[in-house]
């Protein structure tokens, strides 16, 4: 069947069966539609697997030790959790949360590694006491802090510490500054990162693993890897000249771009992972350092592009602009409760109609949702065709990562369940919510 | 006590007492934050009652009929609603969560006008089975599904058309096209309007009760109501020129500006009241039609300014600029996920130590949240003391509106608890979340 589904941006699964409908992992939109209702995030499982151990495999290395976590925050749950382990990999925790659900999953504690700017101390006890891995220390204060913790747990914690090197990447672009104005890190160039060494190699609770470095998100290019290897290559040399020790594991972070939209170019994994252990070799031999273990936290670029949301549509209403161009606002039952990227960061989706194709002609057309407001868009801009109807099921694209993670119950609308289809089965990875689950927040009157 | 609490920002009660600590409602910050935790949205009662009675004040008027609904997606409790409503207003819902609200808050559904662009066919069957007072009809399809539902129920639904007249009103500017380029609505221009009108007028289950125009959020003078109101009247000119029918209510929407930061400037409820009644009193005389109903939906204006949030600090970390200046950036232990207003639309807010004086020096800060991400921002620009500390408890003012109503469990962050104060004591009007309850979500590992 002619693909109108490219497949740089839909699940690797996603094809359109005889009838011309959507099915990801061997099942049809229209029966998911039917057993859990819409709107519904899928997720395509063998694609997550996939792209969790093609990562692993990418950045398997003769000579480089290194790691892959997953960055939950892009959207976790047990089974999730549960799949990238299997494939190979830890995972990263940016909360006691999204802790507790890779416990769940059965991730052996020393896989997990903890971030935040702003633990509390309950959530270091809680790191401390089960085991995790490592934790990143993101400012001064949190390194008395957890060293208390640890001590107080008689246990020597394994930490990082994340550095802010003055290289911000942005998509096809990365900008250099000496300072970084973030809330994020331990600034190099002011020497709040060597006085967090000093402060760390004092602490009898916390041993120094390693150095973190994150740079940035939807990066298209390793230029500002490159870029940020270079200074914090420049400082594993001043903390050897200033303490005698060597940094043995280096955490670039995440922040790999994945495909929206026609035109968005990501470079694939094995050509970042080659990119990114060529630069760690050259820097590291630029000032006859040895090279590090390197870790990366993948997140969006392992489940990004496997899901996607079903919406049924709801209205069609025909807008003619100023311009005299007509446009299609097609209304969906969800909206920004359920994706506030289009609205917070101008993002930019595709979506198709999945229950059918469709000959006719292509209109300008917005995907809107149901919500009170007009900023409530799920695709601004699209061409979709001009027999878009009340019943028909939109699929919209690459809504894997921080669509669910991020929703929210505005207008008290209960958040879609999430599944996941593989070999023609699907099963729940989150629940459909209920407006009797929203209630029960509620004090009720006296 | 010498107050740095603008009382055109904070909650009428809000005061710092012989301490240096900020009560609300007579109970401390201090107390508040040992019942309850941190963050935590407190609402002062008498404040949003007060603001609620000077709405009905303000809108009552000798020669004009005249109804106030909260609008309650800004903020909506079963307290909350019952507040409202014992102070003589009727409420706005946008969906059925909000509507389940209203009803278990006691309201006469007679009282209530549903709203909503995508209303669902199960969304109108439950309006008009509990016999909601106003349906706002939002498309041409939504007429004949709704006129098949109140026929199916045996009644006749009151509904209002919801219209596009080409105004926009943007706190001080008001935008006037031909077309409005949004999904709400039925555009006078195109004829569209007129459309709706007639198919209503051909429907046995439905009563054309009015019309409906909402022109913009945070508006800070009526210029842009006399422009609506202006076109809106040249409407009914034209339903009483084709259909011979009187137009008997005008629902203006809501939108009014509240104070946010130092230089907002909103019009108090009583001139806004005047320059709406005093617009709709002059269009009407200008075409010899009789003078509607006039309703008004106000949300932010009457929820926003009681509401704070209070949140304790977690770090400080001083980062120097590359202009040479040092931002202190504040981490409180909420974020994004409980305050999407600053990230979504740059909003601004003001804050301030809650829990002491302090004479320190100003200097400029930032206050943010503890996601796992850079745009987790609560304040933006702000000086606050150089002495700002961890432990320290923050307030910001007015978060009362589209706050808790657009939270989110990003990072699996629980939501905060929201409380109302009144004469000393507090109360529970939404219980804190916690982490089970997102665990409850996840169906687990097989």
């Amino acid at each position: 069947m002619a693909s109108d589904l490219n497949p740089l941006i839909w699940p690797a699964s996603a094809t359109r069966n005889g009838q011309g409908e959507i099915a990801i992992g061997e099942v049809s939109v229209s029966d998911l539609a039917k057993q859990y209702g819409t709107p519904l995030y899928v997720f395509d499982e063998a694609d997550v697997r996939k792209r969790a151990r093609d990562y692993v495999v990418a950045f398997t290395s003769s000579d480089i030790e290194t790691s892959v976590h997953y960055a939950g925050k892009a959207f976790i749950t047990t089974k999730v959790a549960q799949w990238v382990n299997q494939e190979g990999l830890g995972i990263d925790v940016a909360s006691v949360g999204e802790l507790e659900v890779a416990l769940r999953a059965g991730l052996n504690p020393s896989q997990i590694v903890m971030h935040g700017n702003n633990k509390s101390v309950q959530d270091l006890e809680r790191a401390v006491e089960v085991g995790v891995g490592r934790i990143v220390i993101d400012s001064l204060i949190e390194i008395e802090r957890l060293n208390a913790v640890a001590a107080s747990a008689g246990i020597v914690q394994q930490v990082l510490l994340r550095l802010t090197v003055g290289v911000e990447a942005h998509t096809h672009e990365a900008i250099s500054t000496a300072h970084e104005d973030q809330k994020f890190g331990l600034s190099t160039a002011s020497g709040m990162a060597m006085a967090a060494v000093d402060n760390v190699l004092e602490c009898n609770a916390l041993s120094l693993a390693g150095l973190h470095s994150h740079i940035g998100s939807q990066i298209f290019d390793a230029t500002g890897f490159e870029l940020a290897t270079h200074r914090v290559v420049d400082f594993a040399v001043q903390i050897k000249e200033r303490h005698g020790i060597s940094v043995s594991e280096l955490d670039v972070g995440g922040g790999m771009g994945i495909a929206y939209v026609e035109g968005d170019d990501p470079l694939d994994v094995n050509a970042m992972a080659k990119s990114i252990l060529d630069i760690v070799r050259t820097e590291c031999a630029r000032v006859n350092i040895s090279v590090p273990k390197i870790s990366v936290e993948p997140g969006r670029a392992i489940i990004g592009n496997p899901g996607i949301t079903l919406y049924e549509v709801g209205t069609v209403k025909p807008v003619e602009l100023d311009s005299g161009i007509t446009r299609h606002y097609i209304s969906v039952d969800g909206g920004m409760s359920d994706n506030i990227r289009t609205a917070l960061y101008d993002a930019e989706y595709t979506a198709v109609i999945a229950n059918r194709l469709s000959d006719a002609k292509k209109v300008l057309s917005r995907v809107v949702g149901k919500h009170c407001e007009s900023g409530d868009i799920v695709v601004r801009d699209i061409e979709l065709p001009a027999d878009t109807r009340p019943g028909d099921l939109i699929a919209v694209a690459a809504t894997g990562a921080y669509c669910r993670s991020m929703a929210s119950n505005y207008n008290h609308i209960p958040r879609p369940a999430a599944v996941s289809v593989a070999a023609g089965s699907s099963q729940v990875l989150l629940r459909r919510e209920t407006v009797e689950d929203l209630l029960a927040y509620d004090a009720g009157v006296n």
